[in-house]
């Protein structure tokens, strides 16, 4: 409905919905999670409309392939095979992006936001790629962007770092944020078994996808990770600067190893913040996590994320971070909020870059104790060695113990050593280990795993 | 400002703010969570006003005495004693309420409310006690009341229940919602002290207030779940329908069992929809909770919810549940929200009951697994008489265990015996009890704690 504004001398035309209108909802996608929302929207509309205390209606569906044989029945809303048809509609207020990928969800999102009409996305890799400029045609149109659903699934954790923790400088965030590998590391842990079953297992039970090539290493959730770091920090930040390792290397060992010193292995994006560096931490890898924090305890697909700030102190969020309903539900949450602030004058709140640009800590500069894994000889004198090249580089260790292994190719036989090692610069660690790596008695490239050290509490 | 609105042939007038006009802060209360946010507020000024995009001023601040000394510095905001100046005052925009109490507290907000001026309230007593009455006011008013800092602290349980998670049907809410009787309890477990001792520790270290009483009777815990089903089901609720047993028969011997067994003891609110009898479950007491949950991991004065929704699946909110810093990030992240919506025309995310009253299930009707300790006579028979009269009621039991106790005061041996009984109604229970205590080998009333069982996920 559009209303004449009179403000003292000035006079405007303003477009506001008013109770009683019917919110008109256009959806582009009706893949798993597409058809996850038109399912929620439909069966759960009494209970929505007298929470939100809004009426809306679906209008338009745009799909691939309209003829496609699909599990959900269409009740509401006409079908399109061309998203424009619901950007060139007048009549819709929002529109739903559940396409995926980068290239007509690009197109789509700026047409939407050029036309005046709210995005409500779950897209981690649009928004992870193309966010800043998305971000930025947002702020500028003044039309929001929703991204609820593009971390963690179903938990609430953009809301909560744009509302309800907004009074808060965030210190750090540490989280578990992609179901696929932690099913997979849980699985290696409780069965025993190598990286390469329970990458298998994880498939069967449809934990894993086809192509789990993002999962494995690292980038998914670096993904997340620098939506998340945009969001506690206000600032568009570039996907390169993020340091991103995976969990192929981790070994049935590690495990055995980690238990022995009070560790699990969890792959963990950590976002810290340097302040007066001005700079922020930005690294997704497998890390070593101390049995008695709560992340320890986050098995299976499921997803945590921990948020420090500096005046709530630590809080931590868990649920199913993907799939079909809990992705639906993050998705809902941001159209009713959508909805709401279609009636809304002249603000929203649809993430929009308030922060100076902050640089991105390189990862040679980041600091934590290691967890390092060799394949030596079994052979007298290797620790003294490798011990000896720590303390050239002035790198402490806290303790080490070995396992044996199997033979080489060669047909010698080789140990498993760990060193526990205290904090110090990744760079000081990468120096010694390339002197270490040229003695004779180590067989391989040693592993490295951090070790996170959560603050007291 | 106000605003001439023009709609078709209706004309009214509305009071709207626009970007770039300051709101205008009333704060009532300067204790500890008040101080809190009257200096989160100057000190994050900054930040705050880029990331909601509203600039804001305190402008009048009510406390009881004028000339009392503080820790605080009133840089900003006139000092009253009298919490009617900030109500009568045209000017002031929002009113944030930290005085506590149920009596003048009442006063305020209802007197704010219609003066038109949004509250922003932690006042969980005034909630669970008055909240039908303020709410149904706060709805014919059309002026919001805000409550996040009611329940868990900085947790940011009431937003998420309200925005993020609203398309879901709650199927049940899981709390460690008092930090208090958490810490005696953990104390207890991990020291292996005495319920008294644990609770002076508790004092000595500040995590007790001079009058606990509510803390460890479960009536604090009871508040915040009446809040809690507010929210989560819509409609206002009756505090005295809630079954509610505090932390005070709890004993060390009671954790050592527990663990034998593969539980802690925590003390819950447990919410649950009964969908068919169209009922909710709602009760406080402390219970078994299996010792690979993740709510069995939260310890000391650490507050955690798990939300059930019928879309999103479990969810689980941590961190802590109350101190002058957790408690002022709540009520910020409201006064963020009641400021934003300054600029709605005719809607507000305050809580407005939608939903038609429901019934609270009887605590008689209620169905879990018990675990019962005895004391009783060191003598041959006592376990054949009480599982006898288990039987009567059939009520099955799973298993049974004893822990040579001390002597009784007339100087004869007793023994603690354990019963771990299968799921029945409370009332059927009740029955068998009533029995067992006329037992002579029984020496005292039996103690009954629920075991929580958590569905699969």
């Amino acid at each position: 409905m559009e209303f004449g504004l009179i403000c003292g001398q000035e006079k405007r035309i303003i477009r506001v919905h008013m109770i009683g209108e019917t919110l008109q909802i256009g959806l582009v996608g009706l893949g798993t999670v597409g058809s996850g929302v038109y399912e929620a929207l439909l069966r759960n509309r009494s209970l929505l409309e007298a929470r939100a205390q809004i009426s809306y209606a679906v209008r338009k569906i745009a799909v691939r392939d309209k003829s496609k044989a699909r599990d959900v029945v269409i009740e509401e809303g006409e079908l399109t095979d061309d998203w424009r048809d619901l950007v060139n509609d007048e009549k819709i207020d929002i529109i739903i992006e559940l396409i995926g990928g980068t290239t007509e969800a690009l197109k789509l999102v700026r047409g939407a936001l050029e036309a005046g009409k709210p995005v409500v996305t779950g897209n981690k890799a649009l928004l992870a790629e193309y966010g800043a400029e998305l971000f930025r045609l947002s702020q500028s149109k003044g039309v929001p962007l929703y991204i609820e659903a593009s971390c963690g699934g179903g938990i609430p954790i953009v809301q909560s770092l744009q509302n309800s923790l907004i009074c808060n400088r965030v210190d750090s965030i540490v989280g578990i944020i992609n179901g696929t590998s932690n099913y997979v590391l849980t699985s290696m842990e409780k069965s025993h078994i190598s990286f390469e079953a329970a990458l298998d297992q994880a498939a069967k039970k449809g934990y894993a996808e086809a192509d789990s090539t993002l999962d494995i290493n690292g980038w998914d959730a670096a993904h997340k990770g620098l939506i998340l770091a945009m969001l506690a920090y206000g600032t568009p930040l570039d996907l390169n600067a993020i340091s991103v390792s995976g969990i192929e290397d981790v070994q049935p060992a590690d495990f055995e190893f980690a238990h022995r010193l009070g560790y699990t292995i969890k792959l963990l994006v950590v976002i810290k913040r340097h302040e007066e560096e001005g700079t922020l931490e930005l690294r997704v890898q497998p890390s070593f996590v101390p049995l008695d924090h709560l992340l320890a305890k986050v098995d299976g697909v499921f997803n945590a994320i921990a948020v420090r700030g500096d005046i709530v102190g630590e809080t931590i969020f868990y649920g199913r971070g993907a799939g079909k309903n809990p992705t639906s539900s993050a998705v809902l949450g941001d159209v009713v909020l959508a909805m709401r602030e279609c009636r809304l004058l002249n603000y929203h709140s649809g993430f929009h870059p308030y922060a100076k640009e902050t640089a991105v800590l390189p990862a040679r500069e980041t600091v934590t104790p290691y967890y390092v894994r060799f394949r030596v000889r079994d052979q007298h004198g290797v620790i003294a060695d490798i011990a000896a090249a720590f303390a050239r580089f002035s790198i402490g260790i806290s303790a080490t113990s070995s396992q044996e292994g199997e033979t080489t190719q060669t047909g010698e036989p080789w140990t498993h050593l760990v060193f526990i090692l205290h904090a110090c610069k990744l760079g000081q660690l990468g120096s010694a280990l390339e002197q270490i790596e040229k003695l004779d008695s180590v067989v391989s490239e040693p592993v490295v795993f951090r070790i996170e050290t959560f603050r007291e509490s």
